[in-house]
């Protein structure tokens, strides 16, 4: 039970964080801005954009616009989820160097989320990942509802540890196990993150956890504790929780971060640097921040 | 690093939660119905008023008529916090059966909000101490700033230890450390925790977190692991922080009691009951849930 000396911060703002935003499109120029402000702090992680029909994701419509528009910083990875081959292709298009495929640990949400089963998904990556691999492009996988879903409750580790290790075997370097409702306390997370460290060396494992039920935190310490040194989390707090409006959903990477500094933890970021960022798409956005730091520092600077 | 099979919930929210309400005076009958519906919910400690000068501490004027007025249950404390000799004689003539004295790691604080030093508040809690053992009546103690100060920034945990054991040591039966502004960090937390258990029995300590930066339920969970048992926070998160305005006071016990259950420890309240007296009262206030348990859950049922 050591924590790591290092983490490495995988940003989700651009992506989870605006693909379900209500209301009017958001400029591509904002999206734009928002990930080169993010790079800027010191972030050297970032899912860009999600190459997704925008018949199902209008948010999104504009991927393609975003990948090419943004000027890059070198060291930086800009991804993109690419649920299928042809999301895939535009983005190879649009230079993404490292793409992500979405499973789930849940039969219902897979059939909700994805319209197929679990099995049906994993046979849907497989040509993604060929296709990826063969452009000499790195393949990141998520496994949502690892801490519970909406429609099953309570899901069994050992279903979350059969999905990341197939996604692993696939090829996938990576593998980001999502708390997708933030229903979890931190026994049962260290459960679920010591299951599929069985099956997935957990250097290979991120973290990305919501926060609907504020516990996001204490989950994130409770996995660093097991070795987990990957976190995914969203500027400003973005996102929401689609399954319950008005709460939160994207842990803010504010918050990791001054959760990180406080353990001694590095990151190479700019705390300050991503607190204006976040003020200000939150801003942008008409929304209130979903960081406490934010709002704490915030006001105090006022 | 075992978490208690059992936790004491002391709850804030009457007290802590309303004394810096601003606007309007919260009618004397509202704080009698939140008392009574804690109590209902299964909560056995309540700090119900301050017995302090109107002309500081206005919401708590009707501090006697609350504790009159409200119907008592079986079993549960209803405390009082009695800064001086006066308060202590009005709440005993109101019938508190508990009290308490709230003093600082902090010299500045100290100065700013009790205008002493913390050896001077020492010396004026004795007369209280003594006064109120006579009377049979048990003194608990507070220590706020452990964490952390607005004005002296990081404090020194054997700095915390020595109020604490003073506080101890003059009778108090349980001591209270108060993240006062809610910076600390988990490891933060464990060490100040650590530190004032060599001084003061671990059982006797109670943590007061407050959320103000995200960061309470991840701290409760950490002292929790170091042995502490008993946890104060407030309903709705009610209590905002008075040195960040819009930013969080007082951990939800919502939250509190969300994570408590999720690691399998017993509290004997009802969560449900608590959400329910959370959204009355946060409503009855005109304020936004301070619970992301209760915003996750309120919203699902809607």
């Amino acid at each position: 039970m050591t924590l790591p000396q290092r983490v490495r911060l995988f940003e989700m703002a651009p992506r989870d964080g605006l693909q379900n935003e209500p209301g009017a499109l958001v400029p591509t120029a904002t999206k734009i801005e928002l990930i080169e402000r993010l790079a800027s702090a010191g972030i050297r992680h970032i899912e860009a954009a999600s190459f997704v029909s925008p018949r199902w994701v209008p948010q999104m419509g504009d991927a393609g616009d975003v990948m090419r528009g943004i000027t890059r910083t070198p060291g930086v990875v800009y991804s993109a989820l690419t649920p299928n081959l042809q999301g895939l292709e535009n983005a190879l298009e649009a230079g993404v160097e490292e793409v992500a495929v979405f499973g789930a640990a849940s039969e219902a949400f897979s059939q909700k989320n994805i319209n197929c089963s679990i099995a049906e998904s994993l046979t849907r990556f497989a040509p993604v990942l060929e296709r990826a691999q063969s452009a000499g492009v790195r393949v990141r996988g998520y496994v949502s509802c690892v801490l519970g879903c909406p429609y099953e409750g309570a899901i069994e580790p050992a279903r979350v540890a059969k999905v990341a290790r197939a996604l692993f075997d696939m090829g996938c370097y990576e593998v980001s196990l999502g708390d997708t409702i933030g229903v979890g306390t931190p026994l049962v997370a260290k459960r679920m993150v010591n299951a599929v460290s069985q099956e997935v060396p957990i250097e290979r494992l991120a973290a990305h956890f919501h926060d609907t039920y504020g516990m996001a935190i204490a989950n994130l310490y409770a996995v660093m504790e097991e070795g987990i040194s990957v976190i995914d989390a969203a500027t400003g707090g973005l996102g929401g929780c689609p399954y319950a409006k008005g709460a939160s959903g994207n842990v803010a990477t504010e918050d990791v971060l001054y959760l990180l500094d406080g353990l001694g933890i590095d990151t190479g970021i700019d705390l300050e640097a991503v607190i204006e960022t976040g003020t200000w798409i939150t801003r942008a956005l008409g929304r209130r921040p979903g960081s406490k730091v934010a709002l704490a520092r915030g006001t105090r600077s006022a």
